[in-house]
């Protein structure tokens, strides 16, 4: 398996397990001369960290991250930037009991399967705790970014949508909520929403917006690394999404040309932007602005039935700390990734671009 | 822009521009040893080409296509397959109209203002002409999967829904008709829609649904690589491709952990497959099943206002041959970049394969 | 097999056996906007041509290039370049009496080996034809590079040397003679040499020296892809070539460091240059040279023992028009894959270099 | 910066300063099921490790690896394996004097100039100290290519070389005396050469020669990723390397081709091997070797000139604890590369191997 790396020229590549002894990764390419604020990285890890609220998983991780080079006297140096997080809360007994079992919706069959081999703790590398090195990453593409505006918010829970669009939102409320949506009417039913399907023991699906703002002109590379594509390929590498759509997406292919034309201004600007801010993969200096659809968590606190390695089905109960929806805390993680991409797609940009001549 | 390139081991590399003199492509990491069937690599040249039927363009292009290298005696050798397809019909004065005009959701203006240069012959490089190579080699990936059955389908066209799941349909139909419904009464409806909007010169959208059966479970390299992320990556690269989900997608966003779940058969395989045959980024042996959503076709034969590069809104007048609807002719080139995407990760599955040893 | 593909940014992919179709290739990431000169192309495949004169091959192949994409009105657009050389001179029966044989110190036994299928007509895609595609690239690379000067020049054949340092050589003078020497006395030994062991029916190795000049500061990428590392790769991925020093070289191993040490000068170039412009990986604006060793041809026109496929020794009798010396026809590979190489870590210096903010 | 990467399927990522708070990387790639031997991963970067005889520097560093992730149980379990080497010996005031001094013939320089920024403790990035993470891969790769023999050991040191072919030596030998050359009579002169040198406070250069032993047919990937290209620019890249040559290497260059043709022996092997185990840039299952020149370490514990950052030419004296040869500790990097190259090529082999169908 040698997939664990993204990006072209900002370059990400994560390693660690659930329960190993720390999760970590290694940045190459970041650009030199970068003076890091970090606080800004370890806030972005606050975001995304377990107990941070009563509507997530209740476990206690501090996520401090430690740098261990590519930084000298607080600026990056242009070498590759090594990082690494501890694990302080390896319960690992609390497994135990899945050693031998595939749960259903889990990994741990296809891993056991493709690997012959497994380290059962908690999903080891199938868990979302890796996304904590994405998120490292993606806080310090955005200092390299400072001048795009990287926006997401949860859009729905379940069957609660915000009805408004999101040039109607204000994004500074995202934070003035724990679950993440500016739209207080809809957040406050959103989380409601959460409470109630936590006290079932189930868990519940949902859907996070991302809006991406003064993207320059120019970025992406057709024609198979078109910018929505991997944009797209990113989000889908993020644990438990199903689905991702950009500007008209899925409505989009309902509708006539005459009415998803966007017609332009003089000054290149578009009057509508169903394209989303991007024509034949590459930027038009619109928003760009996409759609993640996050599945329910697969472990709910009930009896099922899951499989174990001797082929024999057996009843399980799911325990643990879970999140009852995982779409709070996946949003940290979804500016992240599109912080690498749009990193990544500005250094390619550099090395082709006419103005550097 | 070096983005031309897709795949990891089973690497496939176009070039080419809709009205140059030719398009083409290099095969790299094709097996060596598979006898190949020229007529199936025409055949599905002749699913995408133009002129095929009433509802698609009327341009006549044969689309042809020459081995230069790779293959000896029919069969592969495991050098670099190169291959082109002379354009027999470049109408460019077709075009002399629009070479001072960005053309409304077009890439006429991204692609100018990236490269400083364009070719403004009928979108260049941004047409979907490109996609005829992605054909040629998909055709080849096909032979070498040949265990796997891999049936792409129209499932859309504007509000016209296939109702039924895809369990329920004759795949061997789907070639039956020319909008690609393997659902004669679903079929008829969409037929009948893309000709009115033919007639009002308009253009709609529609999504195509894509199966793949008998797929060897351990497929997918996690944690960035998932399968179902470069799935996601090959679709979002075509023409017009507006979204992507798989499995439950965006449903499966609305729904409970408890009714998500697909359970365990002793044998591994499970009594639903909400998952589309996918976990953690690994195929587990399940049908892979996914939708892809397309705007509708941004040239009208209608009057438009359009950007010239003056900076001076223009009107212009849709002119030329063109799909009021360019479902039926993507059926083939969603089939080919899954077939693409199976063949890479099948290669890389085998380096890794503890059964190899 | 996946590794016909040169480059990071600036991307060579290559196809093509000796007596097929074609041969040809793919430039992808060329900048956009380069007014190209196809005469200058042209000169250099000419100069790589056989039959040029009396002490190389005397097949004849007029190795015109098309180019099918990626120019339009003369230009570079910054979409892929996708260039053809025909093969004209396809004497396949030349080769039928070695259809089963493996010659001694070809590729014939290990690519079938490898590959289980082996196109024999001339050694496939082993034969140094596939350098014809190489110096097309390499051509564009220079123009895009006008600003360095890339000399290459045979600097021993044999026992024969040339005595002088190249800062004594006028490079003007490379192409006054058929061996390509600069130094007149020494290409007069070094031709009558050939002509003697060509008479033999043998063949003999040599030695090119290349001499990269106004090389930026800056460029390479350490640790793993150094610019000496990557121009080590480059040179001995040609055909025939067994070792490359640059600098000092295998010399330096036998120096004292009190003697080997660049002394600067006020303006950061040094007094000597034993360390052939390359610090740490990285350019440092002094002369970059490098020395390539090639062996003799193994085509010998005299008999030989040869094995087949039934695991016989068998005595063949070397037949063909070859080159008793390859070092004349590959200054030109030499200088284009040093072009391929400088043009690559140009776009990577670009992307990276603070003096584009 | 991208470059710390080495490798396509058994990769290894790098990260870490001289002076920083740690080195470290991440294998991603290694297959899944490797029961590791931990020992002889130490004892591997106990051969390279500091102060472990006279005649090498005096620092002191345990360099004692922490494995992060991957391992479960003692074995590779198939996800990226993270590791980290603390620097115990950070003594950053030894370096204050060269703060705003460029050293001659270090990379203080290029450095200072391509990133604008410089950690310039002891050569940070640039030091060799990242070799060791290099052994560490290397380690690992030889427990996975268990079958193979990797054997290198110092074949000079300035002048004094060793007499004999390296098949009349035994390799069991090489860790018999400090400077690891298997020829005691060799070894004796060498050992006294660098005594003395670093009595003058000097350096001297010299030569590492490697052997590879049962390495399968098939291994290397035309025409660009020839296996012996690879492996030269493994070579390359390490720190103070100049020269590369294999097989007959620049001897071969001297050469008639009657002479220089291996002959087969009916079973495929060859009499003799100038080609030195590889034709066509494909292994054919004889041995390969090939020669590695190391320039003297560039630091001489003596007056030298220097330039500052304000370009004035001041005088320094070298000081710290340095290799007066850097040979004896480079044979271990030597092979740790030469294991990476070996493991890569396995698994791409692998892939497109047909004896796995």
């Amino acid at each position: 398996m040698a997939g664990n790396t993204f990006g072209k020229l900002f370059k990400l590549t994560t390693f660690g397990e659930s329960h190993g002894a720390a999760i970590g990764g290694v940045i190459d390419g970041c650009p030199s001369g970068i003076k890091l604020d970090f606080e800004a990285i370890q806030n972005e890890l606050d975001r995304r960290k377990p107990g941070q609220s009563k509507i997530v998983t209740q476990r206690k991780e501090p996520d401090t991250v430690e740098f261990y080079s590519g930084i000298f006297e607080g600026v990056t140096t242009g070498t590759p930037i090594g990082f690494v997080i501890h694990n302080t809360n390896q319960k690992s007994k609390d497994y135990s009991h899945i050693k031998d079992v595939y749960r259903p919706s889990h990994a741990d069959y296809t891993y056991d399967k493709k690997y012959g081999v497994r380290d059962y703790r908690g999903g080891g590398r199938s868990s979302a705790r890796e996304t904590a090195s994405r998120v490292v990453a993606g806080a310090i593409a955005k200092q390299f970014l400072s001048a795009i505006k990287i926006n997401a918010f949860t859009s729905s829970v379940g069957e609660i949508f915000v009805e408004k669009p999101y040039q109607e939102l204000d994004f500074s409320k995202i934070e003035s909520n724990v679950i993440r949506c500016p739209d207080e009417a809809s957040a406050n039913k959103m989380i409601a929403k959460v409470q109630e399907i936590k006290k079932q023991g189930d868990t519940i699906g949902g859907t996070i917006t991302c809006v991406l703002q003064n993207v320059a002109v120019g970025l992406g590379e057709p024609v198979f690394d078109k910018l929505h594509a991997e944009l797209g390929k990113a989000m889908l590498s993020i644990n438990a999404v199903k689905g991702f759509e950009y500007g008209s997406g899925f409505c989009g292919a309902k509708m006539k040309g005459s009415e998803h034309n966007d017609l332009f201004n003089e000054d290149g600007s578009t009057k509508t932007n169903l394209s989303g801010g991007v024509q034949g993969g590459i930027s038009n200096g619109m928003d760009i602005y996409f759609r993640v659809a996050f599945k329910p968590v697969a472990t709910v606190i009930q009896k099922q039935d899951a499989l174990n390695s001797s082929g024999e089905i057996v009843e399980m109960q799911g325990k643990g700390r879970h999140d009852p929806c995982v779409v709070p805390r996946a949003v940290p993680i979804v500016e992240a990734m599109a912080a690498l991409v749009l990193a990544d797609y500005t250094l390619l940009r550099r090395q082709e671009s006419q103005n550097w001549d």
